[in-house]
């Protein structure tokens, strides 16, 4: 931690100095042209704490130095990580696409959609059986049976899936089915989830809310670490900014960041990052070339019949182009699907 | 809903107008100049379903004309709503400031505090014993002993207490002990939390989330009440934006927004609002000017020392001071503390 | 400036060591216990270059540490400004409210406005003669023309009037006939109109930008104050963010913030920081409370008719009601209009 | 324009209905089952004055339909334009690079940065002698004597080059000089200087506003080519978002929207839209993938000695990298540099 005092007086300065020393830490003093600012030096585990010295008088700002993640940092681990669900591999040179519609909606539904999106090369199988949604007249999933028929599409296609879960007490019951334990964006920061998530068997896809920094992202990571899962999967699906033509404005620069700072497998999820499906494509093909591990996408037999994000979903025949078209990226990134 | 045809080709018109009425609707066409637009009139209720005609050809837009909250908006409920906790009364002309410490760190410190706020004026104690911290390696809070902690001082001074509530399990030991459940801003989208507390028996204090708009606010708001929870107090608490000056921008035209969409009290929280005590006291006045029905307030006998939030606690000489200079403003108001 | 290593080689250290003393400053250097941070110690001045250290092999980052305005805070100067325009007077205990029609539209209009707001209580008539339109179809003002019905105005009713001056070539004859020169939100960063202004002997109305930090809109008075027009009025009217429900979010607290870092008098515009009249007054309220110098706010006597911004626009009846309003939050905020 | 009423009574729609027609416009009235909708069909063109029908009583929202640029949308010109600049062509399948340093800081810098530039591959030398800075204190750039060394780097290469006019009256010169003239983000809306450039015969490049809306982006192409000059070219270079991490958020999901909406070629700034060298590289290539017509990138032979961006800038060995990297990605494209 840097303090730096906008007093000069140099009581200001002896008792920061003081509650510094108090608190374990030693400071050390630069005498500045105009300012004066003091370091504290010690573990820096505990240096939030340290945070609270703004309060005190002739301090100005009190600025962190360090990155807060541990587990989940580079610095740490240098390597890569790859995790694996099944047979399929995601990370440090496998690339995985998660294609399935936003809910599952009935069997006939899950399965076609199954079928089409394994045929295009798919590796793992996504819907909602639990649905976040705004408003709690919209349809909320099909809950159990939505497992179930997740279920019944593994055994058809032999795709795992991921599913979302929303609660900690549904954890149990979800682990027992899904492949991969989704953490939605408006659950980010949801911090019972994350550490009962993080005590379960499963690998995480752990989505970054719309209003959350990388670094939040990669603590809410370092939570569900910290409980011994250490199988997180980050996903970037886009964040909230002024822009109202997109649904979202998908931060592609967040690939590269978080490969940069984090050794986890990064996914990105052009379908909600956009809200558009005539943008998913391009978009998909801009996180390839970015860095990706993999993507996730929504893709529907019938998007005008969806109960949810039809708007962004794409039809079966636009899904096997794109997944064409993503080929020749993913060659000259030297990845293999 | 409308429907906004970036094509005028007839075949296309049908398409949609056919979709329309299979959902159950009548279309009504309009013929513009250059655009062709179409209308669903019908029950509102499922219309939601008809964003997805975004994805049919020659679709533009689909635009929603219907605020979708019954329960939390002023059309089925014109008069303020007034909510009771023991002998406290917020809403409806009377205002109420809630105050304590960001957590809750000891006996000592909780007893202290709840005297000074009680004395200033204070009309309930707020106090953390579950935090949300972006970090698993910062204090969680004392957890129960917290809650035994606000309930010695509550039984010392008479000021019953607020407290966060982080997960559904947690909401049934939380509502024994506390008088009012708060959803924090992390988990304004946490719907499995809110329909728990929705089943609770005790007022609910709902803060915006920082990535939230004010319908979102009202949406979540509508989850606890169609549970049948009619006890909420909405909070504004500041929004995330790209001034980094201050910790959130504190969205204070939301009090008038909110006041006009819906019945329920309206209270404004300038400590995490603004992230600066020197902030606080200037716009818990500008609150009470726009309409607030209360006030949140973080207050710590010694905030260099507090486990969190330190630099935005008022001392208690400032919280008393602030109380005083807050009457006039209350008395042009017409409210009541 | 503070430069946080990542790396700990010794060569990294060494490197940006040397690179502090050519450019003239004193490297001082603080062990961690898991970083290097070196400190840069000298004339604040020229500091801005040592941010391209990033660039150096090892150098996580670099922090500066000063405020960069000068003649615009209030290290240099401690007490407020007041600015005189004829017989008014803004700042330092004196209340001035601008008010007036979003465009001159033609010579009744803006005589009725006049009239009405001088006799309301208004200190400034506000009327924009040259107007920024997003669209160039959109009307652009009455420009000359508009300057001189704001003169009839003037003559007619004794108000001083403020009126935005694009261009910096148009700054001679705006200055020539207006009695101050309103920079607007989209121009906050046009340097070379801020140079300008910074050249003319009235004072000038400067615009915070929708997408500008408050240390940038005291950057930009810092521009004009350095060409030697010391008689600058800062102005809050709403910021760009997520929220959709107002078409700006009025960020109040950037009024307390101003009033600390600067002894510029403060302006605030909930005609534009709303976007709908109905929110006018709450947050006019607000604004005095929130400790605000002045109100700039439009009136249109047939809002439903208006060239712009009608929608924000208050009518005559409902201004003379502000006006009444405001009075006894001036008083206890000790000011006199 | 659609009107949506928020009353149901008959006195507030007729209303309505007489005021479209007194604007010229036909009403036609949608009897929704909570709602009456009233959509005013005429020319487009006058309809922003529509917009004020908010203020009168039982309105509740004024929707506008029809996008309003014309002559940059695709719907009056479909195939994509192609600008010329010598022998050099951007868009309709032609890549362009355009690289160089922030700022030309001196004669040997310019000369050796062009001849880099040039042998690596790049189209068009980019340098600033006209420096938008944010603080009056900061490099302002070498002005007229800036223009004549871009002169002399043109003629020791054959590049044309790029460089920023800031003011009208800078339009002239710079002309006479520059091969394009651009436009920075800060001056998206400076609408004095888009008309002054719209009457100029050499092509324009467009920074998009750091909070400007794609729409917003389009509207003030729109500016430029409604006096006159066609050539207009888009950038997309960050906007502001609350993450921190970055200098801006990179929306590349503008890329597939303003093909979509616009005839035009769209470049990428990754420098400034990331603020990191090392994010560079990974986003110049996602920028090719999501169709980019060029990239503009900083490039500086010795980025910790530049007067300004040295932390965004890439030495010459890497931009050399990045340029053969980029060779794949723009054959899968079908694009040509």
């Amino acid at each position: 931690m840097i303090i730096v005092m906008g007093s000069r007086d140099q009581d200001d300065v002896d008792r920061v100095i003081r509650k510094i020393e108090e608190f374990g830490y030693k400071a050390h003093v630069i005498l500045g042209v105009e300012r004066t600012v003091i370091g504290a030096v010690g573990d820096e585990r505990g240096k939030a704490r340290l945070q609270s010295l703004e309060s005190l008088p002739g301090v100005e700002r009190v600025v962190p130095i360090l990155k807060p993640f541990k587990l989940a940092g580079r610095e740490l681990k240098r390597e890569d990580t790859q995790i694996r669900v099944g047979s399929v591999e995601i990370g440090a040179g496998r690339f995985c696409v998660m294609a399935g519609p936003c809910s599952v909606e009935g069997r006939e539904q899950i399965l076609e959609t199954a079928r089409i999106v394994k045929e295009a090369g798919a590796g793992v199988l996504r819907g909602g059986a639990y649905k976040p949604r705004t408003s709690p007249y919209s349809f909320q999933g099909l809950e159990e049976e939505g497992l179930h028929l997740l279920q019944e599409a593994r055994e058809a296609t032999g795709l795992p899936f991921v599913t979302e879960v929303m609660t900690p007490e549904q954890v149990e019951l979800v682990e027992e089915h899904a492949d991969i334990l989704q953490i939605g964006a408006r659950n980010m920061q949801n911090f019972g989830l994350l550490k009962q998530v993080g005590r379960a068997r499963k690998p995480v896809f752990l989505k970054r809310g719309m209003m959350s920094t990388v670094n939040e992202l990669l603590m809410s990571a370092e939570y569900v670490m910290s409980e011994g899962n250490l199988d997180v999967i980050l996903c970037e699906r886009g964040i909230r900014t002024f822009e109202t033509e997109t649904r979202n404005t998908l931060d592609l620069s967040a690939v590269p960041m978080l490969k940069k700072l984090s050794h986890l497998p990064v996914v990105v999820d052009p379908s909600h990052g956009t809200g558009h499906w005539d943008l998913v494509a391009p978009m998909a093909k801009a996180a390839v070339a970015a860095g990706a591990d993999g993507l996730m996408i929504e893709v529907h037999p019938h998007p005008e019949d969806a109960f949810s994000d039809g708007s962004q979903s794409l039809k079966p025949g636009r899904f096997r182009t794109l997944m064409e078209e993503l080929k020749p990226f993913l060659e000259i990134a030297g990845k293999t699907l």
